[in-house]
């Protein structure tokens, strides 16, 4: 019984959060993820784990987790990262929490908020975050506003954004163009 | 045994919902709710209804709910409605599901994404919508974005909407001016 | 980007809650459903909407729903409407919390409870209702009590309402002959 | 380290369970119950037990649990146990499931459906029961409609049961001076 | 409508819980189930129920339940019981809860903690369990230590229990040659 | 705009995972968790992070924790880990599943199930873990055993361990004496 047994058997396993994993935005932000698409152990389960990295200036955008809450850890570098709340009444505003985070802060990001993080130091900056889903779905705020397929009309988007027409068909076909 | 005893309780009971409620935003939409604020009974249920009213060209602008789903009736006017899908992998895109809805057209926002209703017609549109929490949160995603308290940094969002950072700073002070 | 797309996907839309639905039973009241069976999008999303339409002194009869809240709101005329609360020790008495709604009242039905509304004015009322699944399911208490299929034995109806055998038999026959 | 340390703690223990409890209905039946008003540890767990003895023809009449599931094993006596179906559609039956159970003899009652037991045998019979809540709910269908505090008014009662309100106010007035 | 009828449907009903089940230790415990594999009509209910025997001196060894608490009823002899609580701090320790049970005596195990009932009287020993779950899963601390397939190393549990490996190598080989 | 306001508000804000937290058993091995204790924002959210550090043969022995899965990253070193299945039927085996991680690599523990890891390099080892829950509990298979306060039994553990009574005795008294 001095043996170190190893039953291989994928679905509990995967592997490569070592190194940057693959680009998924067009600051350079990569993403390598434990989900259950690479790891069917989870299914059920209600968790998965991502590692993130940031070159220098990299944004992680404004965008939401539809329907998880995430936990982060930074593990090198230095991350300015926040949140808005939501409201529940007409006359409540939008509070930002936000904070720079240093090799081992960690900072919670509540199911559903709009959230970021930007690396503002001169060197790659690298996190875990943990999301209570087995498939995380993620809404980037200004691609999906206006990089949709098809794209949401641009009075809609003017309104909304309290911009010209003009400036709405610009920053839409940025997102035409330079498509992540 | 012929009465119909009336016993009052008003946690299970709430009124005002056959006029518009009040103003939620700039472009004229109202709300009036019935939620674990205005119903105590509603405590625990998970359960909750809206009724909005649009003035022509009226918007509920792009927004997420963060914790709930919404189904929504048009009982009055034409309402465009639409919703932009999340994705959970770098190369997948957002899609946008989007309809002209008349009265008795029924459509389902799913929990967590991007959505929004104009009044494309020129008279008033009427719409009850329930939403399954007690207390419905909301991020309508330009206010969250530009009009947040503090300001998210111009950076920041410049990089996310791919836009000149005084395109960014112009948005904020309107959200700033315009406080809603 | 000015079109107003319109993306045709029927699992989110569905129509026809501006008109009276299907008669679901003998006193003339009718309902219209959008639930998943009409709106297949709602699946997992836990939530549906109902629309009543009842004739003067129409009655949906005291029933419960055996697994889900219920929200309604008064569009037209004026419902009486109730529910019973459950017990939990022996000595507890049922108590009936009730109520005349006028348009705009809103009224909550918690999970599990008999409830009843009926038509209390002389003209047609309208309700829309909503509920926190996706398929809610109806128990209407003297149909389901009187008219099964098989019946439950009689001796064990007389001895729960307290009534003499040949009365169960003869509301047992009402429930055969006229079979909604 | 040989003893059998006992470590007196009440909210993880309650007794009992060997004899009959307290009378609950006008048929004898009476219920031993172990739920979070008598086991304080049961608090968030999601389950209780009842111990129920019926005396020969003893009925626990149809009945809904609003909010849990129930499994129960006869360990004494002969009980004829039936549950009626929800209905989903205004076309569909209400289907009763019933059998007569023996010793040994385990059935489910599932959640929000009406459901009866009646000891057919001529002596006593005795049953345990768990449901899925620390404090279940008990909603008997006839007291509920015809016994509560206030009562339904008799048109409501007349319309749903299909019988002249003669009847009615005769079964209400069983119901009032027959208290229990 | 004087019938009793019996309609027989397998799903919601089984059988055999008025007498010891299967052998399902080496103590001679057995145990009767009626989970989702003998009562399919469980399915999504989140509710089962077991029948243990306990010969003299029988134990039904330290084990979990790895999703799901228990609530037990002794209904014929005498059982040694309890559980240990689990820690969420490094400082913290680990209780034992106890007792002594006789018929008609109720304990609970709250989910996930290691627990256990040993017979300590002179006759055999009968309980009934509800744990909220259709398909309970068990862990016996022993068995799942020093007999999993394959096994776990020696080096390992050596440490664990702070014994020598030839201790360990000796219990590990009494779980293979006894195995059950 | 061009400020990176911080908003100080320590519920969402923790540190010090950046270095080895406190020792939380005998085998050297620390943990530094980000749980609700240390950010109350977590609360009602089901998540949290811990780091673990393993010295050379550092081992997190073999536990369970009672209700939340795990999912683990290897940031630097070796770790042997695996877990041992539950079982839902007497018949069935306790099935181990373990693996060799390298940095990189991440390994599931599924809700509930007995699992270790096992530093097997001859430098330190260092993971990340996140659970499904605000405040993870533990259950260290060997002290709630052996070491809980007042302690098992002997003759349980004899009988379910499989060994002498002396044995266990002696192995009791290590966890006394040995007190983490």
């Amino acid at each position: 019984m001095h043996d170190f047994y190893e039953v291989l058997h994928d679905d509990f396993f995967t592997s490569g959060l070592n190194m940057p994993g693959i680009a998924f935005n067009q600051f350079g932000v990569t993403v390598a993820a434990a989900n259950v698409l690479t790891l069917p152990g989870l299914n059920t389960l209600g968790i998965s784990l991502v590692r993130f990295d940031y070159p220098p200036y990299g944004l992680n955008a404004p965008h939401t987790n539809p329907r998880e809450s995430e936990i982060l850890v930074v593990v090198e570098g230095t991350l300015y990262v926040g949140f808005v709340t939501s409201t529940s009444a007409p006359n409540e505003k939008n509070r930002l929490f936000s904070k720079s985070l240093h090799p081992g802060d960690v900072f919670v990001f509540p199911m559903g908020l709009i959230h970021f993080q930007l690396n503002v130091g001169k060197t790659k900056a690298v996190a875990f975050a943990a999301l209570n889903s087995q498939l995380p779905g993620l809404n980037i705020i200004a691609n999906a506003s206006f990089g949709s397929h098809p794209p949401i009309n641009d009075d809609i988007l003017a309104k909304a954004f309290q911009v010209d027409k003009k400036i709405v068909d610009y920053i839409q076909s940025q997102f035409e163009s330079n498509n992540y």
